[in-house]
């Protein structure tokens, strides 16, 4: 939720005589994104957002990112599309940082989805599936099963000052989830970060998907997993089977799951929680000194993973 | 340069239904204004700046700041312009603070200003003199001659801790400013920070300003010696002639300086460098501790001062 990069007007004048989008008539600095700085460009042509990739983002993976968003808007998914400079390039430098500039969607997120949103998630969801086959580039998911463990080494010792039994209760779930993670489901290119925040709406209608810098390959019903918990709880952490029904229900519409991603839906469920639980509980104890951003509770993805835990079959979630 | 307020697409939405400026298409929270928190709207008519007063505003001081921007763009001046609800009112309130919504100015601060940007600055601030006459809400200067001994009393005993005989310097001076600060010059509303972040360019044509926030009523020519030390220095502070001339001449082409005014200003000129170098000091010698923000470096004001220390006529400003 920050700029950490300054660009002069100078130098952004400059950068864009590589594009053929206009002049540039104004640009902010925008509080958006956690990892890179972000710029709003009014220029002759229209708006755009102008990223700079900062250090947290690995060089190598740009060209996943990017090139996957140039792939998903060729096949109509409503995303950021990377704007292509003269020289075809979409990727340059600017401020000592790689850049690159991308269409702007209007829209808002919303703070508290209904049943309708999270229907128009699940379809958004497969169609972001369908539309990623074929795409060449791959990348790894470094947040998958194998990432978890290592996750939780860094926050064992310190775990149960956030809660009493933390760290047996991770323990526990990660050899569960290790011993039983499933090697066969149908795989492609996810979002794996299809959170509230990276949705827009525009009068209650999906307008868009941002924010592809969790994207990789992995499972594709973990996806649809990490949706559910991101979506279909309400505010006191209870799962509202309404939202879940409509979720799964938009995306078997467009893309129907199979009898084996249907059976692994609770187990792909209960990691996906550890795995937000994890990263949650590592960010909480590893909060910098006069730090301004407040952290994001960890406790709520134990509440959901205990949920997750007493589910006896996928018909739970709303699955018809 | 932050987001201090979290506001949602849903209360937004319901705020602007007191507005006339159509339906919102989205917002960004943008990294502006150290004060307050603000958002860049798009609606179906526009693009729109939201701003929400911070604690450190003073909700008394509002009517003068919203009056004084309508009172100026009423005038002609290429400034916000507050919008008015249905009810008339251009003040109302959201997530719990003060908000107003105003007009967005195109256009982009210039980091090296050249000769040509600071005699559009010099034309434009006499145009804002002019307009400004006649506006009936009035705002004390607090930082004016009367405000700098009680700076200078919180940073006294550190102020050597930052350059060797610091205090005894800015003391000297303070009783050189408390003697001879003049009194009976034209006085009128001043912007009182027009610094080039506040002052947007197209083109090298001068397209608006803003963050009228510091402004006041006092001395008019006051705030032209502002403008000499924000923008007629070079990097390693030197007084940059050419730029000093170009200013004064643009300014006197509007608004032509009477004698005193002239004789008055390397007095002025000393004055408003103690000032920034007394709030830029304070402000060093009390970051917070772990915050982002590095302070502005007091001593490119006390360089500032010892150039205007040894003026000896208004003609080294360039005045003709």
């Amino acid at each position: 939720m920050a700029v950490y990069t300054d660009v002069t007007a100078e130098d952004l004048s400059a950068h864009l005589a590589r594009y053929d989008i206009g002049e540039l008539l104004s640009f902010k600095g925008i509080a958006e994104g956690v990892e890179n700085s972000n710029f709003l460009l009014h220029t002759t042509a229209g708006t755009f957002i102008l990223t700079l990739y900062e250090k947290r983002v690995d060089p190598a993976d740009l060209p996943f990112f990017i090139g996957l968003m140039e792939h998903l808007s060729r096949r109509g998914l409503n995303c950021p599309q990377p704007v292509k400079m003269r020289d075809g390039e979409t990727l340059g430098e600017l401020a000592g940082r790689p850049a690159a500039i991308v269409t702007f969607l209007e829209g808002m997120w919303i703070r508290r989805p209904q049943v309708a949103h999270c229907a128009a998630v699940g379809r958004a969801l497969a169609e972001l599936h369908l539309a990623g086959d074929g795409f060449a580039i791959t990348r790894v998911n470094a947040l998958s099963v194998k990432g978890w463990r290592p996750l939780y080494d860094r926050a064992r010792d310190r775990a149960d000052t956030v809660a009493p039994g933390l760290a047996a209760t991770i323990a526990a779930e990660l050899d569960h989830c290790e011993a039983n993670w499933p090697g066969s489901l149908p795989t492609g290119v996810i979002h794996a970060d299809l959170f509230n925040d990276n949705v827009f709406f525009l009068h209650d209608s999906l307008s868009g998907l941002i924010d592809f810098y969790f994207a990789c390959n992995d499972i594709l019903a973990y996806d649809l997993a990490i949706c559910l918990n991101a979506w279909c709880f309400s505010a006191d952490f209870e799962f509202d089977f309404a939202k879940g029904m409509a979720m799964i229900a938009a995306y078997q519409a467009v893309r129907p799951l199979s009898a084996d991603e249907r059976n692994a839906l609770p187990l792909l469920a209960r990691g996906s929680a550890l795995r937000f639980l994890l990263t949650r509980l590592v960010d909480w104890l590893n909060v910098p000194p006069g730090a301004v951003v407040t952290p994001k509770d960890p406790l709520e993805y134990l509440s959901k993973l205990r949920f997750h835990q007493h589910v006896k079959s996928p018909t739970e979630y709303g699955l018809a």
